[in-house]
């Protein structure tokens, strides 16, 4: 299995990359090779400075642009055609590598995995999911924040697709379907809520256990949170920042005290590089986006998720879930 | 001034009921008189247990029904017409009071207030506001849940009412503005955010300060945060429920050491029971909402917040603002 990794993504591009991949190397398969997109210069020396790297599963292949964060997502492909997220993709698409890692602009790592894989057939709208912790499985939020004004049929696909990331990427056979809602009963919420309980209740194809109220999200209360992008986005960004927020209070608190206890075993649970990215999907391929400020962590764990994603057939049984047939059978 | 309490609004009723009032003759204005209504023989067997209560400054009247939580809200008025919550209102449409607080059923309390007290003329959506803890002043969300699929001229209406509700109430003359949205420039969001943030930039009697994605609510970013009822309603729930979550599990990792220091700062932060309720804003009176499960002091805060909307003619100026005329001067 190969898995194409930018190399000039985060915001340390690439020395978080070159670390992440060469633990990944280390620590999961054998059968595991990482093709490390970007200037090969700058990756080289990155190289260097790391002993025994398992070269013979590791290439470079040269991308001489990089995507910032100023250019337009939706113009990247055609304005740099040489990016490390162009040509990474492109490489994907050609079937030379089985999945794509990038810790680029959100935006543009989309907008260049919809133009260069292509959606599934009989998916409308794909999605980025992001990974809620929880107090017991952390929860799959999709969308976060990619598609807004979304139709009912879009968050029915959108159901369908997490259903298939957390059984293939995940093992969870029969992952519980919630939907983001103000209110326990079916009648609740906006026409878009409503409508779209209808539709998901109907479908006997997915565990649905109903709405899910704000406060129900961190207790864990369904496997994949099914949401239209605007809350979706304001959740997760909120998320990320309450937790901030009381963490800092709390801290200030314990400095007051000459032997206070660790927050680690919290920060842990709250870290987001423990997930492994967010992963795109509903296209014809292997996408996995991660943050900026990933640290080599998160990129190893990005790999092991897109490992998984191959390995099971994730593409495949998107395409099967969605109804659609699939036009190319290179990536999975 | 006169208040008229709900009586029986609490899980606890009338118990934190009457010792809030008590609270609040004792601590607030001198010129403040309190009406509990309610059960008059649960009331008065409650203010038999208290010592030295004011009673030359608290009365008493009797409402012989009581609404749960199970009674539809929309029927309320014209089914339980006895119920403290209908009795207290007409109270204050009859100007009898000059405003209503009550722990009852939300949705009960705001439709009845709808019914009785009547939408102020210009006002298509009365909207119940909250306060969400931030790391500055704490930032009024409106609307909180009580209005979905809004248009974006609902959403200005809102800005307005915020703002009038920040300067009579917490004495914020020139209150900071800003828009839900999912990202930092105008043309960022879904339809309704688009659109609204064109309305709010070129309203130039609001200090509008754009668009506020979820990681900057906490900071404090902007004293009213307007959104639709569904965004804020989430929001609102998941920010009590991260923040429990939160902090149970750093009270797990507290209970390890000896000598932990207190989070107790921290929980004041967080307290909703300091923030006196949630105010219902654009109706022809002063109607207060607080939580079921308001302890005495909850109870005492918002009766501090109802004097000072009347005290400094809230109504009045809401009516000014919202640019129509008022119908009854009875209220402010």
């Amino acid at each position: 299995m190969r898995i194409a990794l930018d190399a000039m993504g985060t915001d340390a591009a690439p020395v978080s990359e070159v670390e992440g991949a060469i633990r990944a190397l280390r620590e999961l398969d054998d059968d595991l090779e990482i093709v490390l997109v970007g200037d090969p210069v700058l990756i080289e020396a990155e190289l260097a400075r790391h002993d025994g790297v398992p070269m013979d599963r590791l290439s470079v292949v040269a991308a001489r642009e990089r995507v910032s964060a100023k250019d337009p997502p939706a113009t990247v492909v055609r304005r740099k055609p040489d990016s490390s997220i162009a040509v990474g993709l492109r490489l994907h698409r050609e079937g030379e590598v089985d999945a794509f890692i990038s810790a680029g602009s959100t935006g543009a790592v989309m907008a260049a995995s919809l133009f260069i894989l292509r959606p599934l057939p009989g998916v409308e709208r794909p999605s980025v999911g992001t990974f809620f912790p929880t107090a017991g499985a952390p929860t799959l939020l999709l969308d976060a924040g990619t598609n807004v004004d979304c139709k009912p049929r879009h968050l029915v696909q959108f159901a369908h697709l997490g259903r298939v990331y957390m059984a293939d990427v995940r093992g969870v056979e029969s992952p519980r379907i919630g939907l983001l809602n103000i209110g326990e009963e079916p009648e609740k919420g906006d026409e878009l809520a409503q409508e779209t309980h209808r539709l998901l209740a109907a479908d006997p194809t997915l565990n649905f256990v109903g709405n899910i109220e704000g406060r129900e999200i961190v207790k864990g209360a369904c496997d994949v949170l099914v949401a239209d992008g605007f809350a979706g986005n304001v959740l997760l960004k909120f998320y990320e920042s309450v937790a901030q927020f009381i963490l800092g209070m709390v801290r200030k608190e314990l400095a007051k005290a000459d032997d206070a206890p660790s927050l680690d075993p919290v920060m842990r649970l709250l870290d987001y590089s423990e997930y492994g990215g967010a992963p795109l999907l509903g296209v014809d391929g292997v996408t996995i986006i991660c943050h900026g400020g990933s640290p080599p962590k998160a990129i190893r764990n990005a790999v092991r998720v897109a490992a998984q994603a191959v390995r099971n057939d994730m593409v495949a049984d998107m395409a099967a879930e969605l109804g659609g047939e699939r036009t190319s059978g290179e990536t999975a």
